[in-house]
């Protein structure tokens, strides 16, 4: 994971030169990031390397964070830049340096790598953090469990029938028709291309088809000329995660009507959270206040409200961290066989010194599908160009 | 343990058929139990064999428990019987099934059996759960602690001359008059019958006589004709137990000011909870509301309201599972010391293959008392039939 | 730290006789303490020596602890005085008694010794101990780590110039116009002597004196003729410690306005608790109510309020236990260097056999002093009898 471009918070956590630092936790490691008088981003070990005083409570001011215990201060690659605490003599200060992670922004978010920094790949063209602002909607929740857990829901076009049933109104029929779809799985430069068929009538299939993009990537199948709906799941540690949850227009901006469903009362995959934190207001201590009346009435297969709320539910109720040996698998978790065994093997190829797949920016420029396909015609061949990101916006990079 | 009938759960806990699920915790698993559509109760795994979805946010209908997460379902015997995820070629649901444990109604609780299905003895004959409805009231507590510690203070006649002086008024006399009982302990074919005698006068004791039945039935020794009150303490895991408390009157119904004090302000045995939950109010976090000014005054030995209470704040204070080699245990331990003997040797009995004690129903029926004896007669001579149970209902059982 | 007296706590928590019995952690060890019916202090294992029933909820009458469970009673020796739940014959008390700590009472605090019976110092004469109850103010919050780290804040002058900038108004430009103080540190009889210079103009340095009295006792440089600040940091267990804070003057009572100013807003070392505990309002939960305007306005370092919640703060953050091999130590760090040196050859000394050092009560008798000197003089000898403890309260104490 550490050869990848992470998604780490939002640009808007750090809304300012010298606001207040914040506390990240991401792959294990407890940072701490800052914006500096520049603008530049820091991502830096969040204890001091003087006596470990945490410097989240340190002050953000003229190009560094300064601890305030004793005054040392680092700049946004964790060198240590000034120690009143030492007399001048000692030059001690050039011999501290904190771990410390580079840092770049696109698409609203601040992106970290925090691999070897000469195997560092491009930024991630991912479509969804290409598009101007206006075209995009995203939201982020922690989640008490592994992040593969989590992710595996995201290429698991099989529970959507089920888990969503009552929430995903608009194509329901697309999806309850049929509910034991067949799995068919493309190995790609950037991890799956994975398509699920669903019978519809005697000489048509529903495709949907995603895109698992390595190593915490997924994409909801689009319906029609919609948003496009997606998430990225980042381990914090072994036992909770990042849900990234994110929607897009290719073409054009949202619109209002769009962006309030994703604050009010459906939200769809967008939760509402308890204020000051990224903790949803439903969530495990209180059940995700599951409605077991709106569940007997069959308006909702779960009871429980908003599509990322039941996903959270199911995910988080398998454990923290689900003892895989007890598990059956059938073929509906196709996907999810594929997905593991390319992670396996993408260990094993970092662990022999070469590159896992997934680090080409230009390979990630790809979009979920959705839509019907006579019997006859092979699912990526009838998907065609709609499985590539072309929104004009990609104009805009530079290399 | 698992060789016995369990007292589970109230039925009253799943009121209808189709009703919502409820968490089970006992014997260390982690359970769901739910009433299907035909009114039956099934006790079985919380965790989906599929990808371990908690079932407890499951749909229960149309006879059976269906997963939200991908719909898989299941009988109140495990039985996995849809599998709509799957094509119905693949014919996989016919290798799933859950861990399921049976169940019985008596008395107003569940009952499961938690051993092997060829040992399964019949269904307890406790007086208590044998009686009309009417008859009887039963309450359930959390407490956590080991439930060793709690079935202790059950067969501890000592020590009700202190921990509840003041609260056990109507017989006040016959237990602060002697404070140090002599006991008499018989095994029997369902435990143990222990007499505590007390000096009375210079002919006389008073014999407080209960019976200790395996593995955690105790009996409060009966108050002339009043209700009797007894306890059943079950293990949740090794550091919880559930505390049934239990009222019941053989021959007649409880009169309303009986029940009025099991919910009014003394409450006896009977706890407050706190409104959706088996957590009393008064509970080790708040230090069970100890009122120093009451316990000053010597109104009551604790400054603890309630005797269920006053049992859980001195259980509780031992710790979660008693390092029992930090103990010194006295001559009024006597009953302590032989329930462990015999618990030791049921282990080693099941271990070499034969029956524990206390399996055959028919030993269940009987009953505690409090009774003024000669000190020329044994106890057990003395009390006579008035350890039997023998309740009217009894008749009403069908083998 | 067993061969040391050990302030436990206030006598104010034992308020008078058969008062309330309290709970007392030292050292890793659960005790409770009382006060019998002759205003004697015990302090003795939490648990009973039956079955282990917490004694908190005791009673305390009689000149006696009286476990609720069953009626055994406690001197305040730890002797076991009365076990009405055993026959007379059986003689069983006499072989009972609980681990039980002597206690004394001196100024405002009662001091127990948990070491070895033999080998018990006399009384610590530290001066604010002495001083009569006027002259005092003296607080106490618990602190989520190691005695240690908190320790370490304590002999630590560097930090003052960064960590309380803001804060220490009155003599502020003492501490910003050098901040890297130079140490001179002497190893005495009582731990060390410290003293930290700081450049004020050509000819003079400005001179923070302060004496570390092992194991746990700092105090603050004094201010000209003000009250004094000073510190105790007591393990309650590896992640918890006591934080006393205290000011005194040596030669007469505090005034209302001082008093004033240890319980309003500015509140110097002493916190703000919450009612009924010993736990700070600000704490880590709150990120210590940061007010991260109040930081960048720069008329305060941290956003933190009070002295003692800002050193809280910061010593927190290192984690409960911190691992020291992530230090970079630097010239501002020798007094805890010299400081974990004695306390490890302490260590060695007694599993020789040896007394450890600053046993002896009439080494205690020393005070902390700040002042300008000219640099051609050393600071012990600048400072002079300044440095002694010279209350006139001294008269007060009865060999």
């Amino acid at each position: 994971m550490r050869r990848y471009w992470i998604p780490a918070f939002f640009s808007s956590e750090l809304p300012h030169p010298d606001c207040p630092p914040i506390r990240v936790g991401l792959l294990g490691e407890q940072l701490v990031a800052f914006r500096d008088s520049e603008g530049r981003v820091g991502l830096v070990d969040e204890f001091c390397a003087h006596r470990g005083a945490s410097l989240f409570f340190g002050r953000n001011e003229e190009c560094g964070l300064r601890c305030v215990y004793h005054g040392w201060k680092y700049d946004v690659e964790g060198h240590c830049i000034d120690m009143p605490s030492e007399p001048p003599e000692s030059n001690f200060k050039h011999k501290i340096r904190l771990t410390a992670y580079p840092c770049r922004e696109r698409g609203g978010l601040v992106w970290t790598y925090m691999g070897p920094p000469e195997r560092m790949p491009g930024l991630p063209e991912l479509e969804w953090a290409i598009v101007p602002e206006g075209h995009r909607y995203i939201s982020k929740r922690i989640q008490d469990c592994n992040y593969l857990q989590a992710m595996e829901g995201g290429i698991d076009s099989s529970h959507v029938s089920f888990l969503h049933r009552g929430d995903v109104r608009v194509f329901s029929a697309r999806l309850t028709r049929d509910t034991a779809p067949r799995f068919e799985v493309h190995r790609t430069a950037y991890g799956l291309l994975i398509g699920a068929r669903r019978e519809w009538d005697a000489e048509t299939y529903y495709w949907r088809i995603t895109q698992w993009l390595m190593p915490w990537y997924t994409m909801i199948p689009r319906f029609e000329e919609r948003p496009i709906g997606g998430h990225a799941w980042v381990p914090i540690d072994d036992e909770h995660c990042w849900a990234w949850s994110i929607h897009w227009h290719p073409d054009r901006p949202l619109t209002d009507a769009e962006r309030d469903d994703f604050v009010g009362q459906r939200r769809d995959i967008h939760p509402e959270l308890i204020p000051g934190t990224f903790r949803p207001v439903a969530n495990k201590d209180n059940d995700y206040l599951i409605d077991r009346e709106l569940q007997r009435s069959g308006r909702s297969f779960t009871g429980i409200k908003s599509i990322g709320i039941q996903d959270q539910a199911v995910q988080e109720s398998q454990g923290p961290r689900f003892d895989r040996t007890k598990e059956h698998l059938g073929t509906s978790d196709t996907a999810i066989i594929n997905a593991r065994k390319r992670l396996l093997e993408a260990v094993e190829a970092v662990a022999a010194g070469q590159d896992p797949p997934g680090l080409d920016p230009a390979t990630h420029r790809v979009r979920s599908a959705g839509l019907f396909l006579p019997k006859t015609v092979p699912f990526d061949e009838g998907a065609g160009d709609g499985l590539l990101a072309r929104s004009p916006a990609y104009e805009l990079i530079t290399a």
